[in-house]
């Protein structure tokens, strides 16, 4: 009666969302504060002031029909207008309105690209560790994801295998930096390493850049991969720098210079037909206008980040410096990794194996939650440590 | 490169965009109020002051979280709550949470409840004259698209020509009343005979109800459609009744009578997954739910419809009386609409042809403009009748 592919996608339990709903029930056996919760990738600075008042002004000073309006499909004019000068001044690039499809969110705008360029038979490339929504969304094209085995000694990449997995098929690659779930930032050798190798291939292959993470790196830079590679797609969303994953906003760039602009931004506006997109939401498409450009404060991430770290090595884990996002990707302390976060359970410490991610061995550790949290979970980390390591 | 029938999607461009464009064309050589701009179904009536009041208040006095955080997705399980008692207190049903399931307005839920349905091979049926996206949309999911040839004396269901297109093949059937473009709101006659029909097919048909339009409704009663067959999802928005098309926010009723609930409701979510779909806004989830049940002032529309439809029928025009919407659809004065419609724009009367819907040898007139401007179009109709009927 059903499309049996849409009933699988739908009732199949994810491993985050069966933690999550464990948490829940221990909560109500143990208490709220007994829970320690790192499986969720959910902001918990709150909102900053100047978005909730730049939504009030708008609500209160613009015409209903100037707020709430259907714009078209690429967003409000204007607002790409603003985006694109503000990505321009950040960046030294030199986008237009043209350039700026705006979306629901960077699930959206990835989905949408990838929508746009899939033609059967295709093949996407991505990296271990991998958001692995990314699996759900490249297949629902009808293309196949390929994944590039992770590199754990800094969660870079494993060019090698990289190029193995490049072929004739090869539509698209897809990076994630600062990424989830590892926290590593692609460091500016790396993007130069991965764009050499895609020029040299001799073939025309897509780099999308998922970057709902980009605002949040600590003490490193970000590179600007359009500089990098003139076929680049950058998808952003302000979901995790303005706190506002709920109300599905970002954007895709395109720039002037990928292989035929016109092609690719006539198929990303027919994907986005076929995705119910109509218009990114309209409000918050003037809210992110009117927030363009300003800063965020990342160090409550930033802290908790360093907590956490220090926590764990001091009690015996292995893992690579934080360096963006709000995740710490450390090793487990059996092959195992379900198993390892099935024992961590016993502390109630909720914890996300890293073979969900396609890095079996290791464990994500979401630390966008209440520094005390943290605080209070180091000794439950050091006793499991002890079990394993005494 | 790309996805050759994305590019097409995204490019081909609608006649209503065309007339549009062209509006705005010759809005710039004369002046924008010379240009009697009929074409485009976008609500002109301000967003009602409680919609604004109740998004200020959330904003201002809930915490950043709880308005800006990622819902389920089927939505904020109170908010899901508040709008099942306000359809039962409204239609005497028994919704409850479960059963409501929120979307980023009625091309999402349409789009979700056609993916979540769609097997190979599937078809889907409706009614001529009909929204066009539906044919796009249900292409996209991999169905096709069945059309009833209308009934241009009511603009009512042929029901011959329905059970002439019913086959084993058919998965769903749309209906889209009041119905844009005809104005049409179908009886409880028309729905007892249609899904009596349904009933007696002897196989599982769904029924989807598309309904943005359900609140513009003139002195007519718009029949609650799962009173009449079980197995009927109701696709809604806030887009028209609230006047809030940008915003992207709807919802689809999954009743518990539907032929298996708990398969339905997984499919949609799954369908919603590789839509785009990861929650509906969640302010605005929060703003419909605050403003459930409110009234809205559709005198309006149902004044410009009046008007509009007693000076086409003074001019000489045949047209079925308003009877909800904020479109007519008269027959054009030459069999060729199209040709007719090019005729119009000689008075800078910016028309669509019926052929678009489904339909030739009508047109359609959205009367959510100014009444003044609908007023000033009088007499142009007048000389455009004149040319034909003189």
């Amino acid at each position: 009666m059903v499309s049996a592919k849409m009933y699988e996608l739908g009732t199949k339990k994810s491993t985050i969302r069966t933690i999550f709903e464990f948490g829940r029930k221990r909560a109500a056996e143990v208490g709220e504060e007994n829970i320690f919760d790192f499986s969720l990738g959910n902001p918990n600075v709150p909102t900053p002031d100047f978005v909730r008042d730049a939504a009030i002004e708008i609500l209160k000073t613009y015409e209903p029909a100037q707020v709430h309006g259907y714009t078209v499909a690429p967003g409000n004019p204007n607002v790409r207008d603003t985006l694109a000068k503000s990505i321009n001044a950040r960046f030294g690039t030199n986008f237009a309105v043209k350039n700026i499809f705006i979306t629901s969110g960077a699930a959206a705008a990835i989905t949408i690209c990838f929508k746009a360029l899939a033609e059967p038979g295709d093949e996407f490339i991505t990296f271990a560790p991998y958001f692995p929504e990314y699996k759900v969304f490249v297949e629902s094209v009808g293309a196949e994801l390929k994944v590039v085995k992770p590199r754990p000694e800094d969660w870079q990449i494993d060019f090698d295998d990289f190029k193995r997995l490049l072929s004739p098929k090869t539509k698209a690659v897809i990076i994630n930096s600062p990424n989830n779930p590892s926290g590593a930032v692609y460091s500016a050798e790396t993007i130069k390493q991965l764009t050499d190798i895609l020029k040299d291939y001799g073939q025309e292959i897509f780099l999308i850049c998922d970057e709902p993470y980009r605002e949040l790196a600590y003490g490193v830079d970000v590179p600007w991969v359009t500089d990098y590679y003139e076929n680049t797609l950058v998808c952003y969303s302000y979901s995790k720098s303005f706190s506002l994953p709920g109300e599905r906003i970002g954007y895709i760039v395109v720039p002037d210079e990928v292989a035929d602009f016109n092609k690719i931004f006539g198929a990303i506006a027919g994907a986005a037909r076929v995705l119910t997109h109509v218009n990114a939401p309209s409000l918050w498409q003037l809210v992110v206008a009117k927030c363009a450009g300003k800063a965020v404060d990342i160090t409550p991430y930033e802290r908790n980040g360093k907590i956490l770290y220090d926590g764990l090595i001091a009690a015996g884990f292995e893992c690579v410096k934080p360096q963006g996002a709000f995740y710490l990707f450390p090793k487990a302390l059996e092959a195992d990794d379900y198993a390892f976060c099935e024992r961590a359970k016993k502390y109630d410490l909720l914890l996300v194996p890293g073979a969900d991610f396609g890095a079996p061995g290791y464990f994500r550790a979401a630390y966008c939650i209440k520094t005390e949290t943290i605080e209070r979970s180091l000794p439950l980390f050091k006793k499991l440590a002890t079990e394993y390591l005494s």
